[in-house]
Parts: structure tokens; sequence; C-alpha cells
């Protein structure tokens, strides 16, 4: 199998920077990010106003460069840019990333025939580009990063997206949830490399085993669901798909001057293809996490338990309302409670309202008897929530408690541990706080995804259902 | 008008707690959050195992009590009801808190059998009944709290609620969120006051502006609408349906031996009498925000602003799927922008993305131009989210930032705020979390209403204007 064009550009022995300045994070700094992810390779800041940027020496042009230069990030003005890539293209460079914007996006004319104009020129020089319009390529084993303050550590999470925003968020909500990533690009127009060469990319790179999207258009449709049938068969591929209606089309056109389509269509072609739909970033994340912690599950009969009095009510209907099947509780299991002496045997139920059960039995046995009962598929778990009230006790003490009380680590089924967070922001919930975020580092540790609410963890459950149930 | 039941009841000279002990929180501690909130009457303990209970002398029995009890909370176990109502009966108590259980909801036949007995002697001896199985009666202006740790400040929302748990977490919700009751009542069973009781009672009583409610089962459908119906035409009633499905009902039955009926039926009567159904207790407190600190809003066409790239694009999404309509950025403001000399005054659009205008003009012109303009009924506004990194500036001058940035102070249109949290829980965001709680504090003081995510604000907003246009 040849390489795939993405995977020589990604590992550059050398990148330079042009437009680069002293200032950090976002925007003209691409060179301190690459500086604290630890870059390899050589970095060449270019900027004829300067002689050295973030203590480095600083060049002219690409061209005065005196190595080799495979990699270019161009965060220089649009108007510059045809000049930069005939550097470039003079100095061998093999691919171009445009942080630089205000091209199609702005809808205007000159701007979009400019953008062509820089296709053309990357065509003839033999550059591809990634861009324009966007914050380009965060790829921790490689020290590639666009963006201080991302996580140095890789994942099996692959993540391409036409938004830089998007990017950060989704990066920050599954750095809370324990994911880490393989590669993270955010490519903005699309104008080379479109959302069709990303996931082929990501389908044969063996760092990547989930991929998520964030698509505002697609260039080529046939292509794309051609892929995407192809690729969900071996790796589940998550989509939210940015611009459904007619007032977010319009925000798509301006944003990176994508088409959007019709979003039923879109919805139908994408459930055809294996892949699954998240509605916004956070969805995102919870499915990514659904499939990278859990084991495949094999049907929809789930057990709930530990929850308290309204909130298991409510449990058991957003389960159902997600598509769940919240069976009563076995026989089996209330024989088994009836025979240990259960004053409530006949009475507890699945949701298992903990409220109820608290002075009856050891709340760990209930979920043991739940995982060995062969008629639930997989189980949810509440091990935290607002009615657990005055953490008086010492943060190492709690924590013991709630594992042992829940024997979480010892679960031999798909187990999905919802951890919401409640509190009044008194100094006593900071406490709690530090305690609850103690709890969460231990089940992540334990391969147990977290989800703050029994809605996202029934709909994250559901849809990873879904795409296992689909003939894999 | 004759005096609500429920108004006497809840002003005891005295409150007698039987089965209180020393432990404070929930369960048979009720004596304790009693004193935290300063209640004005007599505190008398009941309980024969101790001569002193917190620090007050206890009593053996109610009927020991030298002074006059008008009120009592029962927290023995079930089998000593019958005698404790017998002793209150000869002490002339008015009312019973019952938060003991194990009554019907247990689903056995002598445990309802108990149940209604109890019912019958409360009835012959003129005493009316809260619960049983229930946390009772929060009551902050006279002092009265079930649990520590709620706040002492009033308010004007009400809430009754079947469980206590859910007042639990409805409080906290909704004290983040700056809101305060009036008085919220859990009552379980609902075997003498019910929730048509609770709901009349809030309808006249004039310190309850907005009313909540946490419902497993209605007991009189006939009666509960006509309330309702007549209550909505001048509070706003929302509620959460406990027990929409299979599973949900079984569980109503096991909490509160509610009998739920169909979501359908009851969806429609709640639309029908102008009220506002949510679907887990977050949307219950997103709403009764929005009707708390937004004046009526008069229609569906938003303005959003200040959200970045892709999550200006989801912004629109979510905001058309709430069934709000988001309009083009009305001629007039295009205009205004060209005047100014913006270059972007052709590509910006509503959504107001703040990443392409960020260096073309100030963001908080735009805002008033779009709260000045006639084609917007109201604005949400992002003022945060996670594309804000790196606070390395002083919390103080954050704060003025964001406020100078946005002016929101200033916005004379119904205004909405998304403060998303984001944050890798790293110390630096730990400082971020502290600005933050500043800056929403500030909002809060200046009656903004704030929100987690543009999804809530857009269906509370949604919903709140529905309320409106049903000919109010």
């Amino acid at each position: 199998m040849p390489t795939h064009p993405l995977e020589e550009i990604l590992h550059p022995r050398a990148i330079a920077v042009v437009g680069a300045s002293n200032r950090g994070g976002g925007g003209p700094g691409f060179v301190a990010p690459l500086q604290e992810l630890g870059y390899k390779g050589q970095i060449y800041p270019v900027n004829p106003k300067y002689s050295e940027i973030m203590g480095m020496k600083a060049y002219a042009s690409v061209k005065d460069i005196p190595g080799v230069v495979d990699y270019v990030i161009s965060s220089v003005p649009a108007s510059q840019v045809l000049g930069v890539l005939e550097d470039c293209r003079q100095k061998g460079v093999k691919a171009v990333h445009l942080f630089t914007a205000r091209f199609s996006e702005t809808g205007r004319e000159e701007a979009a025939k400019l953008e062509q104009e820089i296709l053309e020129l990357a065509r003839k020089g033999g550059i591809r580009l990634i861009g324009p319009n966007c914050m380009g390529v965060y790829y921790p084993r490689e020290g590639i990063s666009f963006s201080s303050g991302l996580p140095r550590e890789s994942g099996p999470v692959g993540l391409a997206s036409q938004s830089g925003q998007a990017v950060h968020e989704i990066v920050d909500l599954a750095t809370q949830m324990g994911l880490r990533f393989s590669k993270a690009i955010s490519y903005g127009n699309a104008l080379d490399f479109n959302e069709c060469d990303y996931l082929e990319y990501f389908a044969q790179d063996p760092e990547t085993k989930i991929i998520m999207m964030y698509i505002e258009g697609v260039r080529d449709g046939r292509r794309f669901f051609d892929s995407l049938r192809h690729t969900t068969a071996t790796k589940p591929v998550i989509i939210v798909k940015g611009g459904r209606g007619g007032a977010g089309t319009r925000a798509t056109a301006s944003h990176t001057a994508s088409l959007a389509g019709s979003v039923e269509v879109w919805e139908t072609a994408v459930s055809q293809a294996g892949a699954v739909s998240a509605a916004e970033l956070e969805e995102l994340v919870d499915l990514a996490a659904a499939f990278y912690y859990l084991p495949p599950i094999k049907g929809r009969r789930v057990g709930v338990a530990g929850g308290s009095g309204g909130s298991s009510v409510l449990a058991a209907d957003q389960c159902e309302e997600a598509g769940l099947d919240v069976i009563p509780l076995p026989v089996k299991i209330r024989e088994e409670l009836k025979a240990k002496g259960s004053a409530i045997w006949d009475w507890i139920g699945n949701p298992a309202d903990f409220s109820i059960a608290w002075d009856d039995f050891d709340f760990g046995e209930m979920i043991e008897m739940m995982a060995a009962n062969e008629n639930f598929d997989f189980l949810i778990l509440f091990v935290s929530g607002p009615w657990q009230r005055g953490a008086s006790r010492s943060i190492k003490n709690l924590i013991e408690e709630h594992m042992k009380r829940f024997r979480l680590e010892e679960i031999n089924k798909p187990l999905l541990v919802v951890f919401q967070e409640g509190g009044r922001g008194s100094d006593s919930d900071r406490t709690m706080q530090k305690m609850m975020n103690e709890i969460k580092m231990r089940l992540i540790a334990a391969n147990i995804p977290i989800f703050p609410s029994i809605g996202r963890a029934a709909r994250a459950a559901s849809k990873v259902i879904d795409y296992y149930q689909r003939g894999k």
C-alpha cells in the first residue's frame, strides 16, 4: 500500500513559521507551541522585521534558510501568500499550512479568486496545502502543536475539524475524560486536502483507533461516503455536522466557505455508512470515551443503580427515551436478595434506588448481582450526585468508601458511570470538588468512562450499540 | 378569600421532632437544620432514649411537651406512626410531616393498609399530613429547613416536589443561578395534601412568583389541570414529570406509590393548561432563571454574538433546532458597520462571529447595534468559552475587560448569556475558574441569566416565548 500523502507531510524534518513573532499562543505565535511540545526537527522563524524570535535566529524569507524545509506555517496576510508560496516552491517545501485567512469565506469574489490562484501555484510547485483559514496540526508524538497547553501525551483518537475553535474545545473536553490524540487537524477551507483525505488518512493510520470529525461541508460527497463506509468497518467514526439549518448554513459559508446540504440527507447517509452522528461537541467526546473505554455492548438491556429517589425515576425515563431497555429487576436477583435476608427484596427494582437500599444491604452486592446476571447487556451506575452532601470526612476515606461501596473496578460487564457534579460553590464544596476530581481520575485509570448526567451516558450507550449492531 | 390550609400550617408556633437524635443532616437529624436556619418558634426534640438532643431538653413523647405544639416532624419507624399520631391528636397538633417511609411505595398490602389507617386517624383528629416518605418543608423566611446548608435568603420561587432528592438538587442548581425560594416542599406519597393543594397554595401565595414542580403522579387530574390553567394566567408553572415510560412508571410506584399515565396525554394537558414542561431538573432551573431575570420576550427573532468559528455555526444550528429564528444580519447594521469603516461589514453575519471581528471593531458596538435593532426580539451572547485561553492577566482586569467588551449591563433587550466552562483542571485553570465565578456573580447581580451552553439557553428562551405567546 503506498504511503498516504499526509503521512509524509506530518513527519517534516524542519518547520518554518512565516510571519512568526514573539507573541505566544495562537495567531502569529506558532513557534512557541512547537518549542513547548519538544518538536525534534529544526524550527525556523521567518519574519524580515526581526533578527531573533523566541530565542532563535529569524530569517527574512524561506529562501534564506540554510537547511532543508519540509513544512511551512503561513501566518502572513492573504495578500502575501502567493509570494511565500513562490519562495516555498524554490526552496522545495512539501507542504504549507495556511493559518492565513480572509479568502473565500469572506464571500468576496477577489478573495475567492486569490484562493484559486494559491491552489494553482501550489499544484504547479508540488506543494500540498492544509487550510487556508485553520489552526493546522496537533501531533503530540511528533511534537507538533499550534497552541500552548495542549497535552504532550499521545493517544488513539484522531480528529479532523474544519474549525480550529472546535479542536481546542474537543481536546479540552476529551482530556478531562482521559482521552488523548494521535493527531488533531484543523483544516478550515479545505482548499487542497479535504475531509476525504483526512478521513482516509486516519482510516489507514495505525496510531488512530477512533476517528472524530467536525465537518461544515463536504466537497465530494460520493468519495466521502464511500470512504466512510469503508472506514467504519474497522474504526468507529463520530461526526458533528455544523450548518444543519438555514442560519447555520449561512454561518458555515462565512466561516469556512462551506456549502452545507440538507440535514435529513446528511443524517441518512452518515447512518447508512455506519458512522455515528453527534449533535454537539460534548456528545462527540462522550461517544469517543464510550468507544475507547468500553468493550462492545451487545444489546440494549441496561441495569441502572446508585441513584436516589427522583433521580432514579428520571434515570429510567432518560434511558428509555435514549432507546435503551430498562428491564424489570430479574427474578433471580430478587431471590438472591431474599435468600440474603433483604427486607426490600420485593420492593427494590431496576433502577436500583440507593435511597431505598442504603440500610438494607451492601450496594456493592447489588451491582455484583447485576453484573453477573445474563439479562443485562450493560450497566449504568451513579457514583456521585448532589444528594451526597456534607463531605466532612477526609478525602481519602471518601474515595475509598466510594470505590468499595460500588466495587467498580471488579465489574465484568460494560459499565458507564454517572458522575454528576453539584455543590453551591462554598468553601466546603471546593473540598468536595477536589475529592470528586480524585475519584474521577481513579475511575478513568480503571478504564471506566464517566458522564456528567444520566441522559448523556444513556445517549452515548445507545449510539455505541447502534454502531455494534450494524452487523459488525 | 379564606386562608389556604397550608398557610396556617407553615407558620407553626412550635415544632416537635419525634425520633430526633444528635445526628445532623437528613434522616433523623431534623433538629439541627431548624437551629441552623434560625427558626423563631420553640423546637422540641422527642425521643425517650435521650434526655438532651442538640443541646436542648428532649421529651419522651409529644404529650410530655409543656407548651403548645402546632407541627410535628415524624422520623420514627412506620410501625410507631399510629401511636405518635394519637399523641398528636391528644396534644392538639395541627400538622404532621411524615418523613417516615415504607408505606404504599413498597408495593406491600399491609404497608398500604397502614398508610390508610394513618390517614383515617389524622382526619379523625383534625391533623393534616405532609408526606409520608418525604423531606418536608424548606421555608427560609420562617427558618424551617430539613437539611444543613440550604440558603438562608428567601426568594420568589416556589417548589413542590414528590422527591426530596430532587429538592436538594433543584435548590443547589438554582442557587448557582442566583435564584432563591419562597418555600420548597417535598411531599412524597401525597397521602393527605397532594399536588393540587401545593399548586393552589403557591398560586395564591404572594411570596411566590414562579412555581416549579416535580411530579410523579397526579391523584385528581381534573382538579389539577383546572388549577394549573387558573394559575398559569398569572404565574409561570414549570413541571418535570418523573415516570414517563414503562420503566419510569415502575420506578415511581416504588418511589412514591404514584401511578404515572401516558406521557403524550400528560404533555398535551400541561401545554393546554399554559404550563411549561421541562425534561429534567437542569431544564427546570434554566426555565425558572429565564422567567425570573428576563422581561417578557415578544417573538422568536434572536441575535447571537460572541462565539468563535465552529461554536458560532453550531449556535445557529442549536437555536434553529430549538425553534428560534436566527434572522440574517439586518441591512441597517451592515450599513452602520460600513459607515464606521469596518472591513468585514459585508462578511460578518448573525451569529456575529467574534473570531472574524476581533481586530475589526469593538464587539460592544456590535451588541449595541443588535440591541437597538427592531428586527431582533432578544439576544443570546457568548461571554466565555474554551477559546479564551491563557489567563495570564489579573482576574480583575479580565473581568473588567469582559464587562467592557460586551457592555452587558447597558443592554436594553431580553438578554441570555452563555457562559461555557472549559479548562483542563490544571493550576492555571483554577485561577481561570475563580475569575469565571466572579464574572458569573457580576452578571447575576446585573439580572442577566447565565447558561452553560447555547443549546440550554436557546431551549429555555423558546419555551419562555411559548408561555408568553399563549395569549398573555
